[in-house]
């Protein structure tokens, strides 16, 4: 009899823990534990390393890690490392990058870098009262957390300013700490929470002890206080241009990026073939593509219409396109140095500064769109797509050459699915088995 | 001397791109080659499948493979797979499925299932003309694709309806086939972009041959084919409810749902967390997460702002939590079948249907959302966040028991960083080495 409810998963061991769920869910007869142990590092010490990232950890997702060479970007050449699992991705970062490579390249610049966070709370009283205490209130949550900011003020950053913002027209007694970080080479989420939180308890210990408070002024609820990972503050700007050489493409692909820019149903295939290249390089540097997906998603409708995050002219001859994204990321801290594979991505990029990394996943994002826009308006994306899925369910299926041949021919016309070339190798394979065999 | 520009690089076998790579990217004297290659599996034919995902592919990046048990949804128990780098993530995921499994679980339904897709054109003509004929139009689009639809149809699927939108106010000549989609158990981008690009040759076709046009109105020009990643139609419900138990939490959460209604900053935020549990299932079952949140963040934005996702209201003393998720996922086609561990995730949820895993994936997203706030109006996250990171980065120190101790003490009230750790262990490591050591 199946048990599917379980007190206590956490605490079994890797083994019990997969011998609990092989009992209760996996079919019977499975070889199921089989394939989620032999993914297991053989090296135990790593694995533990791997498995303490993340709670109930069972078995090593395996996600290809790849690269795309011929990167450059302010004059420097990249081979840039890309973690994804979708084909053709790569294939058009790599095809982008030489096309750009060939003339100039891309450039890239940092418009800012401040990160934010926020201290949320309730308090029933005169606004006038708080903003009057502000200053006094700032110079207080400074020295409070003076000894939480000095390492990361010694590294050159810190927290670079505070709001107070009343919010009481839309929400009743609500208003807000609006705080500015710098955070240097880290992307800072473990520094920006450490401190707010530190805020919420002394923004709370001095509203009570004031005395410009009385009564139930003195009672502040803290809501919560924690980063906003919405960093449109923290923003990067990677380009690409130069002379017009084939008319009839640039018009097109203006076009491509017009549309992008007016309807909402473009705009999110759009800025996800963007994403694409952008998480590629986030995951292989163990950065945070939750975080990032949402900060510039939320940027795409900064102006009250989700839009492209990418633009395009074409003035005076000179084809002109690039993008500007909100990229909270940093190179020290987090995962970067703990993931074995995410430390090789950094040293492949040359140990780069969180800026100089911001720099390669805008330009990435922006090769990965060029390329997407190519295909788009010129072949179509299908051709390539098909043609590689193809080719994948036939290595799964462990087709030989002339099968390999076969298929791909039959295929030209019509949809590729897992089932339709099991089906068609099914075919040709019954056939070549009822054909008499010659006697040597 | 160093050459970092390379053609023809994707010709190369796997061994000389890394040797390359070694040769003109990586520090000198760097093992980072071992550390590539040492996470390759040992089944060759198996690491030629993972190879053949992506291009370039040189190594295998590992992501936690882990599991939430407890999620009860709908009356069924599910132990959901999670695939994600993050710490405390799972942990939450898993906390917050049986806070809720002791109230009745999540409730989950599917509001509608379409896909959508469109045929981005240019045309010079009077538009009237154009709609005229485009009951014979769509005859024309779905006959010429018949071959291509029928597979789908016989799954109960295929092109749902055909729109003809006029965008020539906000852009001069441009037009808009704007299709829906049945696509059962696949995600069917395959499909949907095949049809799609059928569909723009035919459109060329019908407006060169047809009689009605004349001259320059018998031109038209395709910009594009593709399908949407907005799928705002493709929308699934999760909910969980239950008597309020403890006033003054309750409270606070609805505050905290209701500043994430407010405040795109917060709403950011929120709905990454939210994202940290659909990423994971979605991850774990090679559905495409970029997919995914361009659409759940696009839809975040629908009406003008960017907000929360999720709801929630106080009624009658009962607390309702809920979300609604623009998800278009699928069980079969893509990598579902084709990436070892994500056939496994789905044999380990029963082998669901597309609506099926829609449910399961928008319900740990909601739990995932629950125990973000839970955190962040109770103890706030950094406690069991920073707890959970030191450790990793102890682990990876290869610190004894008693380091670890000492570790955990000397960093109650301090930042956590990798340098820092390391600081704190090479300070009483040398402390500990300095001491005249017992003569025995």
């Amino acid at each position: 009899m199946r048990n599917r409810k379980i007190n206590g998963f956490s605490k079994l061991s890797k083994e019990q823990k997969l011998e609990w769920l092989a009992d209760n869910f996996f079919e019977e007869n499975s070889d199921a534990i089989n394939d989620l142990t032999r993914f297991w590092h053989k090296d135990k010490e790593l694995q533990s390393v791997l498995d303490g990232f993340s709670e109930n950890t069972l078995s090593n997702f395996i996600m290809p890690y790849g690269v795309a060479p011929n990167f450059v970007i302010n004059g420097k050449t990249y081979a840039v490392p890309m973690v994804i699992e979708e084909s053709s991705v790569v294939a058009a970062a790599s095809s982008a990058a030489k096309f750009w490579q060939r003339r100039g390249g891309f450039k890239a610049e940092i418009l800012s870098t401040k990160k934010l966070g926020q201290v949320h709370f309730s308090w029933k009283g005169n606004a006038a009262k708080l903003y009057s205490v502000f200053d006094e209130l700032k110079y207080e949550l400074k020295t409070q957390t003076a000894h939480l900011t000095l390492n990361m003020e010694k590294r050159g950053g810190g927290v670079s300013d505070i709001q107070l913002l009343d919010f009481t027209n839309q929400e009743p007694d609500y208003y807000q700490l609006l705080v500015g970080f710098e955070t240097c080479d880290s992307m800072g989420a473990n520094f920006i929470n450490t401190v707010l939180e530190a805020y919420g308890q002394t923004l709370r210990h001095f509203v009570a002890n004031h005395s410009t408070f009385v009564g139930s002024e003195k009672e502040l609820e803290v809501i919560m206080a924690i980063l906003s990972n919405y960093t449109p503050e923290c923003l990067v700007r990677a380009s690409a241009e130069g002379p017009v050489e084939d008319e009839e493409f640039v018009n097109k692909f203006y076009k491509a990026v017009r549309i992008a820019q007016i309807d909402p149903y473009r705009a999110t295939t759009h800025n996800k073939g963007i994403m694409n290249g952008v998480d590629a390089v986030v995951l292989a540097t163990a950065n945070d593509f939750r975080a990032i997906e949402s900060s510039c998603h939320a940027y795409a409708a900064r102006d009250g219409q989700y839009r492209s995050l990418s633009n395009c002219t074409i003035e005076d001859g000179i084809f002109k396109f690039w993008l500007d994204l909100p990229l909270a990321l940093g190179t020290v801290g987090g995962l970067t140095k703990l993931h074995p594979l995410a430390k090789r991505s950094l040293e492949l990029l040359g140990n780069p500064s969180a800026e100089e990394l911001m720099m390669i996943v805008a330009s990435t994002g922006l090769a990965q769109n060029f390329a997407a826009i190519r295909s788009l308006i010129t072949t179509g994306i299908q051709q390539g797509h098909m043609k590689m899925h193809l080719k994948n369910i036939l290595i799964h299926m462990q087709a030989n050459e002339s099968e390999m041949k076969k298929a791909i021919q039959y295929f030209d016309d019509k949809v590729v699915s897992f089932s339709a070339v099991r089906d068609f190798l099914g075919m040709i394979r019954k056939k070549k088995a009822s054909r008499p065999t010659k006697v040597v």
